[in-house]
């Protein structure tokens, strides 16, 4: 059985948490659900998710949620790098058990300045220790966070020793000369290349791309997702420019906490602004501002008020 | 009772792997004995320790095969700083229950460019939660490493709010200028300052620091404990002198493999010599270097072989 490839836009998942910091699994699910009925996929325990300010336990009761809740797993792509590779492996069992349509891997991240021989190895050996051939991992590349760069050389390296299994990257270095130079080398072989922005996604998808796994999916999903669906249209051109005036708007903050200060305004949701430590909540008065300047520009999140 | 600080040299135990890469806690207790027979003590679950290729829940297993092997905690200075809130409560409270004589914590290090607030409430977090008068914390200033440094604004304002509890530093910033300014700050409100390697502990001693903790306290634990001991001696800079020698012969290789190379030699047990990925080992001829250059200045690790 090849199960179909996840491909289109993905969100990371913004994670809810409740006043003293815990998970709200039930706000969680409700949102995949909002997400998915905006045509996009649950790229769930991102960054923008917050997913390293979470504990290995508190992911795998998340992702546990969403299939007892129904969720289909075939959209999903958790993220289950992690520092430790007992960590790693154990999160992305779980991912394959629960027939997850694939894996978006960190390297490990603590440690700089690595070889890409050790790197080679920390994936090598969660694809061997996890062992199955439903596995379906997509490199994470992100160099501006976790300081540890996933080279051109280790991507061949790896899809040489586990065709198939090595399934794609998220590129978010934010550089379109290197996610062009992974579509031009790799995604003939079937490495399917997601920009870690909508900015690229048009681009992207002229040059062979397989979507686009973004922040603001989380908020401007319906718009992303219809550029997506329609890049051969006379008006992508128009519809990238509208999405960059979107993310744009967000970008004048702190991703995250903006993310979150628009899905508590457009939910109704105040508790929704909440973020863990280290990050910290926007202002009241940046809330505002941001809210203000979205509804400006015509801006909504139809469907999510509850 | 106010217990007696932890001061002097403490080791960042280099943690021992099987071949299938899983801890080896028989071998821990026995480098853990031997260091402290060597008046060194132990800052388990440091950087090279490779503590963030381990899990939480393997990190509280070795700690556990220490108390039971009667391992003093008074002794202990544990890394207890994870990247997920939930890690470091659940670390932080076990080490405390069993009695640590503090607890080394480093920031949350996933997410780059967060603001002192952030982290502020991120280490109050934690010493909330874990609510213990006992709970003694050391902040972990690695920004080579970590990317998230420790200001000394932050330093400022956690002394302020937890006087007490936040107990002191390692500053592994490599900048002597930090270091003292930390002394010149925070030493005289009973702050007890490590430099993160003894090429600062004679400077840091003449300046009312507390000891060191560094890397070659795993291979060179009785000299570098001797200095602490005797830096007011004349023969203080000459020690000094020759301690800086030994570290400079292993700073031409990778920290971590080079001192587990020394480890596996000077003990004889192989098996020393394996790291987690991304951590690749020296090569054989690395090694062979390592312990022939080593040889030749005279060094040896009395009491190791058991």
């Amino acid at each position: 059985m090849t199960p179909k490839r996840i491909t289109g836009v993905l969100s990371p998942v913004v994670t809810p948490f409740k006043a003293d910091l815990s998970p709200n699994a039930e706000q969680f699910v409700r949102q995949c659900r909002w997400l998915l009925s905006q045509n996009v996929g649950l790229a769930v325990f991102g960054t923008n998710s917050e997913a390293n300010s979470l504990s290995t336990d508190e992911k795998i009761e998340l992702l546990d949620r969403l299939i007892a809740a129904g969720v289909d797993p075939a959209r999903m792509m958790p993220g289950t790098g992690c520092c430790a590779l007992t960590d790693s492996v154990r999160l992305t069992r779980h991912a394959v058990k629960l027939g997850c349509g694939g894996v978006l891997m960190l390297p490990p991240f603590y440690y700089k300045g690595v070889s890409d021989d050790g790197l080679f190895r920390s994936f090598a050996e969660v694809v061997e220790r996890v062992g199955d051939a439903g596995l379906r991992v997509y490199l994470y590349h992100i160099p501006p966070v976790s300081n540890v760069p996933i080279t051109l050389t280790l991507v061949e390296r790896l899809l040489k020793a586990y065709p198939g299994v090595i399934a794609g990257a998220k590129d978010s270095s934010g550089n379109w000369n290197n996610t062009k130079a992974m579509l031009d080398q790799f995604a003939a072989a079937g490495f399917d290349v997601f920009p870690g922005a909508e900015t690229f996604l048009l681009a992207g998808m002229r040059h062979g791309g397989a979507g686009c796994i973004s922040a603001t999916a989380n908020v401007n999903p319906a718009a992303i997702a219809r550029l997506y669906d329609s890049w051969r249209a006379p008006d992508a051109d128009a519809q990238q420019k509208r999405l960059d005036e979107i993310r744009g708007t967000f970008a004048k903050y702190p991703m995250i906490p903006a993310l979150k200060a628009a899905v508590a305004h457009w939910s109704g949701v105040a508790e929704w602004a909440t973020v863990r430590p280290p990050l910290v909540p926007l202002t009241r008065e940046q809330a505002s501002a941001l809210v203000s300047d979205l509804q400006q520009r015509g801006f909504d999140m139809p469907g999510l008020r509850g």
